[in-house]
């Protein structure tokens, strides 16, 4: 579904330069446009590049208004964040106005779901995704090929859940969120209590899952429910993939938690936090909000990180200004 | 399904204090209980609380028997364990007497069943779950929703199959194994020879993946069958999520391993082993008997750790004493 | 299939000593043969041991020739190399060979395939498995069970998708992959642009991911699509169990990543790379042709590795030699 640059511009709020008739489907880079594609050029120096591509229309910066091209201009303050809206526009007007198997709703013929289950208008479920007794799916919800919505959940309007998701019963999913194929979300912790003859007793696993709105889950992570009580994974929270978070968890609102970083159980992390990759994060310890910890990095059980902006690195993490100075000691040590 | 708490006291060898006629149905945190919940007491400091709380009963230590207060108490010596055993024998009493399609027995109409594959009593197929040719399942087992159980795969009695998991054909499992979901077992070790033009042929990856009774395993875990004879997983060893386990691997009895470990090839866990989360083992190296490595830890290819009890930390794996001194010696040398 | 000792020689180029007549199916460790199984031997104190095996045949380089025994032997320069490809070969004649639903074609009735996808000659698609709107599959690929692949996705001939992989649409894959159960290939990237209220927008992650022939791909793996451009995963190359590789990365030939490893965005690997168990790359760094990297080693973004035949290790990476010594130095410095 095409639509004018001039709308476009509309739409996001940008001021248009040149043409604005000129249509346009979807996004792409410089190199690989089409007159079709919206481009983003954040940089001065990407701009005659872009101007010469073979896109219909680039977003840019004010740096670009006075460029003399035939190149119909969209400028924002923010060309990226700009480009992500207008992006995020184009998909949206698609699905709305595209009569299609996708969004006239229902269930397919080979897709299993529960005779209590409720869907909402125009909910989606694709073939051999099963949705269990009580379940409960908002508005316009996606829930993917072979995806397994267990008993008694309930997930908001507007999210994707991507195939071969699994969803264990109980578990809540507020609107807009997007999952990723193959995670899994409310499964039970790990907790165990040790007898006398050494083995081990599992330690209930009957809390919740809830996960709030606008949030992104990518493909093979896993979310543990509460031991007792439960996790949260707080607004706007994205989560790469394969990442684990263990029981009793608490994520604030807009935290970033790149691929592969664990988290065990019982960690506060407060809103705004950024955790790199292969980030682990011992039990019952704090992250304050806004900190930043750097790929690798290691923080002790119950320990807390404090501090608005400061990025720390290292295990035990530490401040990373102070942490290089150590790997430069070191570094100077090991040419003795 | 709700039991007296007198009932539950002689199950679970707790010495009843007080009214032994309420009714409780399940386990709780202090704060979220409800009067038809069970909740612990494992530090006198919480006590009071619990006292005060909704529960319909208290499962405390010595410590609690004098307390002057109208909820019944089941005292015991290790209240924790007391609790979990309450908690999974409430829980099996549930699916023991309720009748419902959980414990009928029989394949989903939407599951795929080999007409030669052999199901026990009381098993149950939930919806779009493959069962392949030849495969046998025990007793009461249950297989969730599309999970796929390959030709030939054993698995005993009491087994609880989550959603998604897959189990290659050959692959052997114990009794009241739990699987979590999206785990693959059995799946080809990573083995290759190259060759005189630096390509790689694939080495066969031909053996099995046994898996012994009381073994949990957790989500989206991955463990690879032997290349040319087995890797095996002991008796009553619990795995926590997005655990890889290698070709050849040889865990013991009761061992322990956290979220996100990795064992490279042919390596040997002895019983009682702890393994932190992130922790990564070399190839043919073997951890000794009650071992305990801390998260994040990395022990080297053939290497050997030993010492009952003793606590390993730091990349190459060191006694957590001596690793120690050298974070503290560094954080000297980079203040200089 | 059994075949003759004598066939196998030829087949794979080994030098026949002994009674060729003797007919072998499949291959063993010398501990676990079967009469009817091949063996192999690369380090001459080990050949003893397999010439008193129960096996049907040894693989063994020159130093055998001269062995006294009634074992049928092949020898080769290359043994293991030998053995590898011995066993490629019994496996495929024993697939072209025997009549069965494996190869005689088509889609099982529980899987649910588009009418617009397009199966070569010899495509089987296993029970429960979705073949989406116009995907194409080559000659004699397997779709394993519960396997969904997207819409417009290309897969070449002879490959094998095990159990529950989930393929995004658009992606792209050559001859003869191998991808095993629960990988995600060609999910979105982790991209997002931060607003003024510190909300993330997200960042349009619609490029392709395109992976060459002869690429392996372990359990429960996580490849993104390219964010606007492509994620190339390149001929050869082969990649174990959870690992993640994030958009716009460039992976060369023959390249090697143990499990758990994690790439981040826009990396590129060139040919040959050798990459440890758990290591993690940062952003837009450069692995050059040949290096190797131990395993939980750490790249920071936009850094360089050079050295063909050079083994880093450490975070950030250095040459090992240097590493040692700057470990061995902390060691002094711990006991002071």
């Amino acid at each position: 579904m095409k639509r004018s640059v001039k709308e476009i511009a509309e739409a996001v709020g940008a001021r248009l330069v040149g043409d604005g008739g000129a249509m346009v489907g979807g996004v792409a880079s410089i190199a690989s446009a089409s007159p079709y594609d919206l481009v983003f050029v954040a940089d001065e120096k990407n701009l005659a590049e872009a101007l010469q591509s073979a896109a219909g229309a680039v977003i840019a910066g004010e740096f670009a208004a006075a460029a003399s091209s035939k190149m119909p201009l969209l400028i924002s303050g923010y060309p990226k964040l700009t480009f992500a809206r207008a992006a995020r526009w184009l998909q949206e007007q698609s699905s709305e106005n595209t009569p299609s198997k996708e969004n006239s709703g229902g269930a397919h013929a080979a897709a299993v779901v529960s005779s209590s289950a409720r869907l909402g208008a125009g909910v989606v479920v694709e073939a051999r995704a099963v949705v269990a007794e009580r379940a409960e799916i908002g508005e316009g919800t996606l829930i993917g090929a072979g995806a397994v919505v267990g008993r008694e959940v309930k997930i908001g309007s507007g999210c994707r859940i991507y195939p071969q998701v699994t969803i264990y019963p109980g578990t809540t999913i507020g609107d807009r969120v997007i999952v990723h194929a193959g995670a899994v979300l409310g499964s039970d912790g790990f907790g165990y209590v040790r007898d006398r003859e050494g083995h081990y007793e599992k330690f209930p696993q009957v809390g919740r899952l809830v996960i709030e709105d606008d949030v992104e889950i990518g493909a093979n992570t896993t979310i543990d429910r509460g031991a007792l009580d439960e996790t949260r994974i707080g607004r706007g929270t994205k989560i790469d993939n394969l990442v684990h978070v263990g029981h009793n968890c608490q994520l604030g609102e807009d935290v970033v938690i790149a691929a592969q970083t664990g988290l065990s159980g019982s960690i506060v992390i407060e809103n705004g936090v950024v955790l790199g990759g292969q980030v682990g994060i011992g039990e019952h310890a704090r992250i304050c909000e806004g900190v930043m910890l750097g790929g690798q990095g290691g923080v002790l059980p119950n320990k807390v990180l404090r501090g608005k902006g400061v990025a720390f690195w290292g295990t035990p993490a530490k401040p990373v200004r102070e942490y290089l100075k150590q790997l430069a000691a070191l570094a100077r040590l090991g040419k003795k």
